[in-house]
């Protein structure tokens, strides 16, 4: 399946807002989990019906509703109605080829972005669809599997101190997607370092797997860039969304992602430009190689060229062939070659080709 | 005939507003279907005359008319005439080399885009021209050839519950143009796939019919990238129209289409960069083949050289050339050469040129 | 003379607005034509002094006065003092490097343009400078030389009925400038044609005189992005101007010629990528082509070279070399020659170096 | 550690605020210096505890706490309990990743910039992190390692009538900025020198060691480009900072330091594009050098293989090879051979080979 | 020195509003002329001192005062002293490492621009900083060293009935900068000459000579860019300069030389792209000038290599080989051998590969 845009054949010419899911299932079951707090309390309920659910949405404390795995259209279908979500919202959702964006809309921001995770035996990076639904009073995290990242920031909503816990629903979607935004960062920096590292290898030898070291690194950082790029915009769009579901006191906060995202992106970038110059480095290497290689054989070879055509001539067998009856000739036949090759390689010095 | 830029040669120097048809005869004879529908009812018009252009026009119920094969001026100025439509829309309906744009007029909005079609033999992607003409209470479109694209929109129209048939013409000319790129979007998911397999073979060998591969291609998503590129600002000019003929609650729905046809943008760029990060590939793995050939081919040239100038040697007929009548000249002259070789070899493998 | 710039020496340190004629002159004696009209008559003037000048100036109708050749400063000088031409107005249309260009005076709309014409035989495009300037109920238009583009235009306005008779003078401005990039889209057009053509040959067959080629049409393709680029420019200050002698129905029709340069200009930008493309596709089928050949030459020399130093072992002379003695020898001989062809050729099949 | 982005995979999944130091210990223990001023007086004060802190806040004067060392995680947070700062500077102080940037708070200004220096021995540019805080009546500075730039500042600020005693914390910021800057600017100037003079190499001989260093300039002009860009925009923002602190007459200095700024932006540019430039030419004169070599070396060979098959042909042994009975066979052999070398010279002379 | 950014080493840390002389001493004395006119009067000062500044700042007539020589800076003090100018433009002016800029002061407008010239023997572009000092009744400039340009315009000012005569300083500083830019003009114009006749060169046959001139062409373009690039910048901020010391009546005088700037920017680029593409052709004419060699002359090796094998063949001396003993074993060798000669040539043919 192309990876660089999303199969959606099946979609082609259907109604907007139809619900198919669109991807690969990567989990049995969905599981649901929702986590109410304020201030004070915080508990966690994992059974979820649409008595929950509705249970959830009338609550007066902020609860998060967590859902993960997506092929279950129907589930999404009784979320979006509980929670009264627009039909592109919901289609959006499952549909896992979404370009990262911000969306607003009368009662809720949608906010579509990537979970990335870095497969460590072959390097590849894998895309996971993070979609949240930031309301009222609740906030909806829509996955297609379990992503560690969310631990830490669970773990700060069941401590009672935390600062997450006195926010709302627009605090908790910043420290989702801030959560998001360090892996990114964990991941390029990585690369950064394998990037770093191959540079030091080429430079002291370049070898043919270096070819596709930097091919299969510039396919990844080409992945990264696009994943990442638009997760600035999409964080400019929170930042400035007219709805009042932000709050004043989140915005430093929001700002403060703003630069992380785009350090990011700058990074990318570096790391594109050096790949460029590694690919030309390591061009310019196997050339000078092989042209020292070449250069010393084909003296090599041009030197001995004459001496065996000195070789060849008293090889023949003319009748006459005065030098041949020499009582010297051989000795002197072994002079001359040394002095052509002496003339030769002095020729050669000089002209700067040895 | 050049195809990123269309034949007016019959056109220059021609009153602006003048109706020729511009491009090639794709289908025998023009076929025109009205579609009249409310929340209510829905039936298909087959036969249409002028009259029947009228009866739509005044109806009450939306109508979309929708007119397939362009040559027949006369029929294009009928519908003009019946419609209002200012003489710069007749005549760029019949253009069929016009760039995609959105412009208002007073009493309609015009659109022209490209549908899409891939020839699966040659891989060659075909463009036509669709133009709509959104007005009060109908939707004109006008086709070269009929595309199949739009059957699963009429579809929706003739089943009764669907949202298309409570909203007016501006959802269905949004419907149509969803159509239009969700084929897009198909189409380089197509290309996305051969660019990415292409990819594996040029890693495990790289090929000369890979470079007219790669070369094909390149053009292909030129052609795309010049299509589709200005489908965003048209579907961006649709979205902002001030005209009151784009409902509020359509507005949504524009919006999502503006995002597929970003992200369709995207991919061809991420495949455009591919495709050149491919040629350089192919074009480094083939100079490495060589490389390794003449580097093998040359140091085994060179091992023979000296060899055979020493045969030659001992091929010479002077008369006196003492080592030819020792009692072991041919056997130590053998030990001589392997002695060479090892020398020679283990000197390659020291600088590592083997 | 430096085509992509013109040469002002004898400008450098005069006064702004001093009148020289800068370019060639390209005819003998300048042509002086007005053609009056309105929607009920239409006449041409031919021979044109001070008088009819003024006449024209403070006629009721609209009238167009075409000037062709610009060598005589002093009859631009007394265009300039009859219609009230700024000074710089009037340096501008004698220098006929200028870069194109709209500027709104008190009095008048001055824009200047080129007008292409490409030399068959040679394929090179020549530009030859248009300025135009509207006035109220007059349009003064200077070219170097003839153009027939505008041959077209003069009929319409001779005929009766058409649109062009009830417009005023910025109608026919544009409808000037109509012809002009129509003109370019042709031009465009071929160079299209020759480009898609020479893309066929280069993947049949790369020869050395397709890069010559691909070099000139950059270069053509070079000097038409920068004269064609700026007019896009010119047409939106055209259709922004604050001036009220842009008439308000004129708009829509000045709007459709921005489409067009536009068109125009993204057309050249796209044939600028195939050239580069088709520059680096060039490159790899020539080496691809050198790089069979020296595989295989290389292979042919390689085969023969252990052989050849067979036949020089058993031409030596040394007393003591038995198996010069055998029967068999010289058959055995050959076999050994055959064995290790055979040896060598399928290892390099093996390897795929054949 | 990957030097293009920092390592915070301590800081993933952490609450945004969270104090960890992020980077490399470079001091062993924090210093802390005071110096606070007005027109009239200066002094520094060497021993800073929290009580210190509290007095130089609420004093009338000016005063500049600066920070050097920043791994006592517990100072930044008195430090910033005692001032009053946000917790995301106080992170951000703290994690020396940071990108160049200028935050707004109510209470204070934020800078984050990189001081850089010249590894002399290995022409590695090593980055440094210095914050700024910009207060009502105090700056807060905040480096990893102590830096001689700011010297110069201080010797200002103790001496009686410069104009910095006369001003305030946002000029007193400026100053350090400019210093910083400047810097930059020098840095740039060395790397401009090396870059230059490499260039007169190349053109005089073209040699492998020369790959090296335009790769490792090319590394460190990405590194500087990376570190210094994001400067502009910095000064662009505190220029333009809606906050009193900056004073009216402060502004024309800032101006000046943005026009600083942006001179060294394009500068490193223009290397940037040098850079590539010599890659090119590197490569071309290395081709050319290997190109000559071949060429001549080719020819020397292909001389020489007609004279060796001839003397072959005349090493057979046919029993009837009447050519070897001549009298003047083999003088007559000379002069063939003489014959083949010449025309095969004057051949290739006039194909211009040679 | 680097000549892309200038040395001001000197400056690092020192006090913004420094005087300190940062260039080459070109003058061993500065020049000093003041030029007083008004519409009726026009007369030159030659010997100035500070009372003669005075007289001219307070003079009621428009005053020029040009100062060619910048290495003594307590003349620029004394005049900044008399004039009232800021200390950074004090500073700026001794600066002659400037960045072309437009800056706005309460009394004055400030502008410093390079003048060019190009050194006829090696093609090198010098620049001279040019600081101008627009005030209500006076023009300051200041130059490094005499430059000719200047001429015209004080030609034209002491001549009677010139324009110049009756405008203001503002118009006097927008003539200066005229000759300055049509002096750019006349440069690149120069350069485009050398660089289209390089083509004609390159086309008919590329020599290693070419490629340097390439390079240094490419550099000296480089120069030139970073040189009038920014002046257009300047220029545009002159136009919108919100001070009253730009009249009306000049604005379209501006706008003139906006253009023209403009004109000069866009030869520099289109230059740029001629440069890279005669780079590009230059290599691919040199390869394919090598690949010919290459191909003619491997052929020519391989037709020899079976002809000496077999020659080596029949110098064998096995005791029983038959051929040796034909009668016509001779002849019939020759002729095989012109056999195999006919069809590897005819093979070559077939192949193309000759």
């Amino acid at each position: 399946m192309a990876r660089f845009i999303t199969n959606n054949s099946d979609h082609a010419g259907r109604a907007p807002g139809t619900l198919i899911f669109v991807g690969d299932r990567k989990v049995d079951q969905p599981a649901l989990e929702a986590l109410e707090f304020d201030a004070d309390t915080a508990h966690v309920i994992k059974e979820i019906g649409v008595d929950q659910m509705i249970k959830v949405r009338d609550s007066k404390h902020i609860s998060w509703l967590d859902i993960t795995g997506l092929h279950d259209t129907s589930l999404i279908k009784t979320a979006g109605e509980v929670f009264g979500l627009h039909l592109l919202i919901q289609e959006d959702i499952l549909n896992t080829g979404q370009r990262p964006k911000c969306e607003e809309y009368d009662n809720c921001i949608f906010l579509v972005l990537k979970m990335l995770r870095m497969d460590k035996s072959t390097g590849h990076i894998n895309a996971e669809q993070l979609s949240l639904v930031v309301g009222q009073n609740y906030l909806l995290s829509f996955q297609e599997e379990h992503e560690d990242v969310f631990d830490a920031v669970r773990d700060r909503l069941l401590r009672p101190t935390t600062k997450i816990r006195q926010r709302k629903s627009d605090y908790l979607a910043y420290a989702l997607m801030d959560a998001v935004v360090d892996k990114y960062i964990l991941i390029i920096e990585q690369f950064g370092d394998k990037i770093e590292q191959l540079e030091q290898e080429l430079i002291s030898s370049a070898k043919p797997s270096h070819l596709e070291k930097i091919y299969n690194y510039k396919r990844e950082i080409n992945f990264l860039r696009k994943t990442v790029r638009p997760v600035r915009e999409l964080v400019m769009e929170y930042k400035s969304a007219e709805s009042d579901l932000i709050e004043e006191r989140t915005l430093s906060y929001i700002k403060d992602l703003e630069d992380h995202i785009m350090h990011a992106t700058e990074a990318i970038e570096t790391y594109q430009v050096m790949l460029n110059d590694q690919l030309n480095l390591y061009q310019s290497m196997v050339n000078n190689r092989l042209n020292d290689i070449l250069r010393v054989l084909t003296i090599f070879s041009v030197v001995f060229i004459p001496l065996t055509f000195l070789a060849g001539i008293y090889g023949m067998n003319f009748e006459y062939l005065p030098e041949l009856k020499y009582r010297y000739g051989y000795p002197i036949f072994w002079i001359v070659l040394v002095g052509i090759t002496a003339i030769m390689l002095s020729y050669f010095k000089r002209k700067r080709w040895l």
